[in-house]
This record gives structure tokens, C-alpha cells and sequence, in this order.
């Protein structure tokens, strides 16, 4: 696939450092041809580090940075090392245009509040949210969000958050017309907050948008492939998100228990070893890594601090695409659709 | 077990009808020495049900009531008819005084609203929650509230909520002092909205009361075991729950297609099945079915629209130990302590 663009990694973020983000990066470069990356960070550690990847190596450039974001710093104490932190400086490259996207996968609190401060909110979007692709059981991932930028909402939000998340399922899922669903506690449309459903009131009527407003959807159907983006206040997101991970793990850590629980339970999980293999591809985080900010003048990809290389490479990927669609510039567009007719 | 105590229950409610409320009846008879039994419904129809089920003819009265309210009833229509709906005549009974509980299979929406308008609010409390029972990993199932009363909430709700989850965890799962966290978007102090703040400080300076307050927990650990009972507001909570369930499914369902994906696979399955059915067991809503209204003057359990006589047993047994326990009168005397002691 060819999508050229330069990609700036925050190549100290994540649980495993450099080694992983920079195996991520190699795995990407092999994945899209012309692509190339501004490497941000320890720039000896980095040099070392590319000495097993030759390829990333021919298509990058290092930019040093002295200092990390530590995984507990507060947003407020990480935007003061905006200049000199290997997160602050890779974002600080899409900012100069230096490159297309930036991806880190460091604190998100901090991440968020660096790329808000630098890269600053979009015309006529109130508030940046954070999306996120959960396995369903549809042909494609289903988008969510927000996931927790924002703990308290309003209709006007809701609907931005909408226009955003429809705008990044074109382009991440390559869907004409994504299915938008507002998460609720019913379906019935006198259910959930006022702002719920003057939200619902308005995208029903914004017939003219590239997406297709199917109404509220409840928690249990998060998974069942319905809809392409579930759109909701950072809140519920975020419980419904972390809700549904622990939910996965219990429900396998239960199966874990189940089959070591006699002889015959240990060898039938034996037998079945491909088919419970094939459950943990499907659910494994790393094939839907990569969570992103919308609603800012720059495209700024937040990967999982446990995520592995491929999950580092799905995360890269995300970013690249939004780089050659020009996410940025469609939600612009589709946000001025729907002000114009709303007006 | 012995637990005298009368308990009204509504026969014609979910969806599998009169059948399933009165086998369900029948086994938590079985199990509980001296229940008592008040059906409410079609009589004739009630009368004919009764045959398969002698011991539970010869434990019960049956009252008769010529209306049942309609699964899509809006709450608003379903208190109109009060007087003259199983459902109705089933908590009035217990408004009267001659049952210790309700418990109904019916539609939610009417069952609180009938509930809130016929046993009025307990005094001290604002506004009643609804509280149920999640599957966990850990020695005990997790009390959960609210689940769907309240979409917003302020932080003396959630303080109430507290109270009265502890006081139900208490009777339902026998701890002396339950574990109560708050749902939130992170564990550091400053997550989260200002009323979950403040009622976090308030839960935490209440060291008199008999529960121990663990401060914050996310979505993905509400199936650890870590906590006894989880408080938040009811639209977070029910997206919680709803998404739980929904997960479980969507696990269950790709492990079935992932079981069935080859000729070994499905060898590997039928050799599982122990361990299978072990977690399909654990996981089956019938054994913690029972959701309960807590903070009215009377008891009133909602059973699951789809429950068995499985799950229909399990949520008569949940309201037989809460008549048993008087939780009406542990509620408001460890809300009295609690006001004393902050006053």
C-alpha cells in the first residue's frame, strides 16, 4: 500500500520503551511503502535501537529529546515540558508540518492536554474527543467515543462528537456511510438525558451528512456490529470501554479456570487450542490499537502503553491513513455542511 | 432454611408467563421452611398452573387481579391501572402489610414507578436506586447501583446509594462490613465529576458506618471480586451492566464460531463440554437474577423479564432474606447514624 507521508513516534512512550515502538515503526515501514518517520527521543538509545531495523532505519530521521513524560505525571505538570519531552516535541512536529501525524504511546491525560495546548481545537469544534475501535461482530470494528477527554457533555457536543466519529470511520474502515448510534439506557426516544436526545432530535433531521443516524443503542449491543461509530459523553465511554475489556478478560480468565479444572477439561483445551487461538486473535487489543484525538488542527494517535509491536504498527497504520485522507480537513468540511444547513 | 415471611408474587409477568413464576415459586418453597406464598393474577389460570406444583398449593392464597401491564406500557399508563393489575395488587399487598415483599417479572419502568408512587421513599432517603447482583471472580457476587432509576445524580444520591448497597450486600451476601468503591473514570483522587468527589470525601470521613470505603474503581475491574458493592449513577451504571452482559455474549458467541470453525475444533469442543458448561454456569444470569428497589417503605424485587425457574427461585430467595434481615429498617437506621454523626 502506498500512503507517503511522514509519521513523528514519541519513541519513549509505552510499558516496553523503545525496542517495541521501534519494531512497531519497522513493521509499518514494510506494511506502506514511502512512508517515513521522524524518530523523537533519546537519540543514542534510538541509534542503537535501529541497528535491527535497517529498513526503519533508511526512512527516518532522529529527533533528539532529553526528557520523557513520566506515566504518572499530571497533565498539568507535562505541559510545562512541551519543549524538551519526547511527546511534547513529536507533536510539536505536526504543528510545524514537519510531519503528518504524531503517535505516542505515553500518557494519555498528558498527551492530550500537549496536543490541545499546541495544536489547539478546530474551528467550530467546542471540544476535542477520544476515539477508539472496539471488536464487534460485524465485517468491520465499530468506533467509539469520547472516551474521557470530556466527563460532562452537551447536545452540541454530541452531535460534533458524531460528525467527528462518522468523518473517521470513512476513513479508517473505508465506509461510504457509517451507521451512528448515540449509547443510551433504552431505545425508546423519550429515554437518557435532555441533551441525549435533543442530540438524536438534531442528527435525525441532518439528512444531508455522509452518515446514517440509526437512533440510541444500549450497552449490550456495543459488540454486535449494528453500527460503525457509538457516539457518547467521555464518561459512560469510558466505563462502557474498560467495562467491555474487563468483561473479556473475566470471561476468559473463567474459561482459563474451566478447562484446567480436570484431566479431561486439559485435554480437550488442547484439541481445541486453534479455536481458542482464534478467539484471542479476535480479541486481542493489539489488532484494534490506537486510539485518536479528534477535533484539533493536526492528527495525534494515542497507542496502548502495553501494546506489542503490531499493536504499535495498527496504531501507525491509523495515523497514515488519516494522514492521506485528510482527516482533519473532511471533519472541517462536513462540520461547515451541517452548520449550514442547521442555520 | 427457615425463613418465614410472606412473599406476593406478581404470576403473570415475563415472558414466559404464569408457568415459569409458579415452578419458580415452587422450588424456593423447597428450599425455605414456612414461606408463604400470595399469587397474584388470573385466578383461573393460576389454579391450573397450581396442579403440577402441590406443595406450592398447599403454602399459598391467591389473589386475583383481571389486568396484567403490557411490556411496552409507559410508566405513566401503568400507574393508572394500580388497582387492577397483577403488578399493582402485588405491591399494594405489600404496602398493606400482608406480604414482607413483591417481586415481579414485569415491565422495570412500571414496576418502579407503581413501587415509588404506592410505598412512598423512605424518609431520609432522596431517591430510590436499583441495585443487582454481578457475577465476579471473587468469592461473592458484587452488589451494584444504581442501575437505571436515576440518570443524573447528585453526591448526597450517591452517598444514599452507599448506604444502602452496603445495608443490601449485608442481607444478600452475608458480610459484615462490604467493600463499597465508586464507578469512575480513573482511580486518582481528582477523576471524575465534582458530585463523585464529594461524595468520595463524604464516604471517606463516614468511618462509623459498617462498610469500608475503597475509593474509586474502573469499568474494567468491576468483575475482580476486589469490591462487595459499586455505586454510580444509574445512566453510567446501566451502561455498565448492559455492556458486561453484551460482552459476555460476544465472547460466548465468537467462541462458539470459533468451536465450530473445524472438524478438530469441534472434537476439541464436545471434549470440553465440563469446563464449558462450568462457565456457562457461572455466568448465567439466572443465578444472579433479582433486581431490587432499594429505598422504599417495602420490599420489591424485579425478576428478569427472561428469567427461568431457575432465576425466578433465586429472586423470590433474595426478597424472602431481605424480609428476613428487616432491610427497610437497617437502611434508615445506618442512614441515621451516618446524618448523626455528619451533623
Amino acid at each position: 500500500m502506498t500512503i507517503p507521508s511522514r509519521i513523528a513516534v514519541d519513541a519513549m512512550g509505552g510499558d516496553e520503551g523503545i525496542a517495541v515502538m521501534l519494531a512497531g515503526a519497522a513493521r509499518a515501514r514494510r506494511r506502506f511503502d514511502g512512508m517515513e518517520f521522524i524518530l523523537v527521543g533519546d537519540e543514542a538509545r534510538i541509534r542503537d535501537g535501529l541497528k535491527a531495523h535497517p529498513n526503519l532505519a533508511a526512512a527516518c530521521e532522529i529527533v533528539h529529546a532529553a526528557e520523557v513524560v513520566a506515566a504518572d505525571a499530571k497533565p498539568s505538570q507535562a505541559i510545562r515540558r512541551a519543549k524538551t519531552t519526547s511527546m511534547g516535541i513529536a507533536i510539536d512536529l505536526v504543528k510545524q508540518g514537519r510531519a503528518g501525524a504524531a503517535v505516542s504511546s505515553g500518557n494519555t491525560g498528558a498527551l492530550m492536554a500537549m496536543a490541545k495546548l499546541s495544536l489547539r481545537t478546530m474551528a467550530g469544534i467546542d471540544r476535542p474527543a477520544l476515539a477508539a475501535l472496539l471488536p464487534s461482530l460485524g465485517a468491520n470494528d465499530t468506533v467509539m467515543l469520547d472516551l474521557g477527554a470530556n466527563t460532562e457533555v452537551d447536545e452540541r457536543n454530541l452531535v460534533q462528537f458524531a460528525v467527528m466519529g462518522a468523518a473517521y470511520a470513512r476513513t479508517a474502515l473505508d465506509l461510504a456511510r457509517p451507521r451512528v448510534a448515540l449509547l443510551n439506557i433504552g431505545t425508546e426516544e423519550m429515554k437518557g438525558t435532555d441533551s441525549i436526545r435533543d442530540a438524536a432530535a438534531q442528527l435525525r433531521a441532518a439528512k444531508h451528512l455522509p452518515l446514517e443516524f440509526t437512533g440510541f443503542i444500549e450497552g449490550n449491543r456495543l459488540s454486535r456490529g449494528d453500527v460503525d461509530v457509538i457516539v457518547c459523553d467521555g464518561f459512560s465511554g469510558n466505563i462502557a470501554l474498560k467495562t467491555a475489556e474487563g468483561t473479556a478478560r473475566f470471561v476468559a480468565d473463567l474459561l482459563r479456570r474451566a478447562f484446567s479444572s480436570s484431566l479431561r477439561s486439559k485435554l480437550g483445551f488442547l484439541i481445541s487450542k486453534p479455536a481458542t487461538e482464534l478467539l484471542r486473535h479476535h480479541l486481542d487489543p493489539n489488532n484494534h490499537n490506537g486510539a485518536v484525538f479528534l477535533g484539533l488542527n493536526g492528527i495525534v494517535v494515542k497507542s496502548h502503553g502495553g501494546a506489542n509491536e503490531v499493536g504499535v504498527d495498527t496504531a501507525i497504520g491509523f495515523a497514515a491513513k488519516m494522514v492521506r485522507d485528510e482527516l482533519t480537513r473532511r471533519i472541517a468540511e462536513d462540520l461547515g455542511n451541517f452548520e449550514a444547513k442547521a442555520a
